[in-house]
């Protein structure tokens, strides 16, 4: 018998996962939250959550709507009501994954949540496949195509920043408020959750976040001359009991697998005990990518082959002295303790991330165009 | 309660995975299958297989001893007497994968082959799991840690094939006779293997099969100059019902992920209906990622989180046209239907990889230091 599955917005991933679903005789979507009207849908359309709540025969509630809220109530609700739920939503999971979590164990559900980080990448079922057998020590990743597609076209040819945005927004690679992307939310949300997932902790929310927005052709042509190239990384590190996460710019060696990610490919590392470093790459967004993930959750459920159980109970210390790298920061003038490292571009050795985003503030404040990028 | 696992072999792959189930509370290893004693280990340790495979109480057993006899009269019996399998061997599971696949659907038992390709990376399971939602159209990948450490120190230090070897060979990483590694006989198990549970085919064991023992440092700097570089990949491709493999080396751009694989790791690629490409990279062999592997497969057996099922019965036909490219063979006269491509190496346009080692074969008659590369 198929299963019965609610779907909570009805967008590019929606549809296409609904598409998926009436390819299969396993799964059925019975019932669409839309707002308006969708007559060419053969299932119950309706604008009331409490219908689709309420019904018993529901047993499984795909949420792709995005937002907060209402986002983050419905989750809840179906929850409560002891409905599995799966979700591509990563800002609402990375602002309430510790309540989500609490509510599913309680409840005796699951809370799949693969499609919000890598789309088709299988990296949170690989993470928690990993972490059955080891620890997972650390983990690092381009988790955002957008911002990885513009490094690369600029990177490629020799084009500035503002020419590459406006040709990824013409082609719908980009939004056309690209803040959540080049200021690096997108990819804080990723690594909020990668954390929460890897090591097990409701992972901290206050974490340096530093982004690609003032990153020009100059900057890359000077990186490009020392061997490395830039791009934009999640990272989290975990020992003894503590742990510590990131988002920022990291000057990687040309030669390094994450220099050659093209276009809007993601490519996401972790480490652990035994099995060593293993990488996993693939589309990171997009319509396909995300509802393929979205239908391998469904079917973990729905086998049976997958339940992940989040409790966050091992109490590690966020602990921000974990993450020290030496950084470049490109500024009119030089930051406190830097010494020169090129044409208006200073080496600070040896601080930890959230020491340079403040040493970023401050140089911001005298010159808004200042960058910085992390030394790998 | 603990599982119970019979152990057959007790090489270094062998005792790591015994020392990590030790340290674990749901895997017990009850039986030892070994020529001589062990006093170290506490449990049943035994030169006498039908001990293992007539006792009850064992209910899967774990193969590491490599070879195809007795490894495959071993896992026919545990076979039939109802006992899952997980093994690391690629040699027997290429050899015998389709009567392994039919014993174990027969005696409703499960065969596992994480460990046979790509050590500790989740690639098998990964197809499986992609194959869920989507046809795996083709796939391509670095299988062999050996011979990309030799092409990687080769490129990265401008050595000499023997040289290399030679370092490779006081390193561990290559056996004293490297004729497996080298001449591709280990990529063409794993390929033969990742083919059937890709297509989910038997897979042809008469396919073209080229390795690296000729490659030169001159070869690799004709490349380069082109702004390729050499890597040994096993490939498959399927079609309109119809399926083709081979092994050979491939010049791949330098600013290819798989040119930039470092050391002794593999790359592996997979392209399917939605998800698109995915790639995975890790430790393709040694003692612990392998080790990993055949925790995480009797894992899956003993939660049934995974419970492979290879059928092979779709019935696709081999057909070697569908894998086309052109070749350059630097060889000592020109190959039939050859054009000058660089000083002595000689460029095949769009002929099958069948055809392209039917040419280098004859080239070896007059040459034998003869070496052919597919052109990605």
């Amino acid at each position: 018998f198929p299963v019965n599955i609610a779907l909570l917005g009805f967008g590019t991933v929606g549809s296409h996962f609904y598409k998926l679903c009436e390819g299969r005789t396993d799964l059925h979507v019975a019932a669409v939250l839309s707002r308006r009207p969708r007559p060419e849908l053969t299932c119950t359309v309706t604008a009331d959550y409490d219908e689709i709540v309420r019904d018993p025969s529901i047993d499984i509630v795909v949420e792709v709507m995005g937002g907060i809220e209402p986002a983050h109530a419905f989750i809840m609700r179906a929850l409560e009501a002891g409905k599995h739920v799966v979700t591509s939503n990563k800002a609402v999971v990375a602002a309430h994954f510790a309540e989500f979590a609490a509510c599913a164990l309680e409840h005796g559900v699951s809370l799949f949540i693969e499609a919000s980080v890598g789309g088709g990448i299988p990296w949170i079922a690989g993470i928690e496949k990993a972490r059955r057998v080891d620890e997972v020590t650390s983990f690092s990743g381009i988790m955002n195509g957008t911002t990885n597609y513009i490094v690369y076209a600029m990177l490629k040819d020799g084009a500035d920043f503002g020419e590459v945005l406006a040709e990824a927004q013409s082609l719908g690679y980009a939004e056309r408020d690209p803040s959540a992307d080049i200021d690096g939310i997108d990819v804080k949300n990723k690594t909020v959750i990668t954390a929460s997932v890897a090591f097990d902790v409701a992972c901290e929310k206050d974490i340096p976040v530093s982004g690609i927005r003032n990153l020009t052709k100059a900057d890359l042509d000077l990186f490009g001359e020392r061997g490395l190239t830039v791009k934009l990384l999640g990272r989290g590190v975990q020992q003894d009991g503590r742990y510590a996460v990131a988002v920022e710019p990291v000057a990687v060696p040309l030669e390094s697998l994450e220099a050659n990610v093209p276009g809007n490919f993601n490519l996401v590392t972790l480490d652990a005990t035994t099995v060593g470093e293993l990488k996993f790459y693939g589309q990171g967004a997009g319509s396909l990518p995300t509802g393929n993930a979205i239908v391998q959750d469904v079917l973990d459920c729905v086998r049976g082959t997958r339940a992940p159980e989040y409790d966050f109970s091992r109490g590690l210390a966020y602990d921000p002295e974990l993450l020290r790298a030496s950084y470049v920061i490109r500024a009119d003038q030089a930051p406190a303790g830097s010494e020169p490292y090129a044409e208006g571009a200073w080496l600070v050795r040896d601080v930890t991330a959230a020491s340079a985003r403040a040493l970023l503030d401050e140089a911001l404040k005298t010159d808004p165009a200042a960058f910085l990028a992390a030394l790998a």
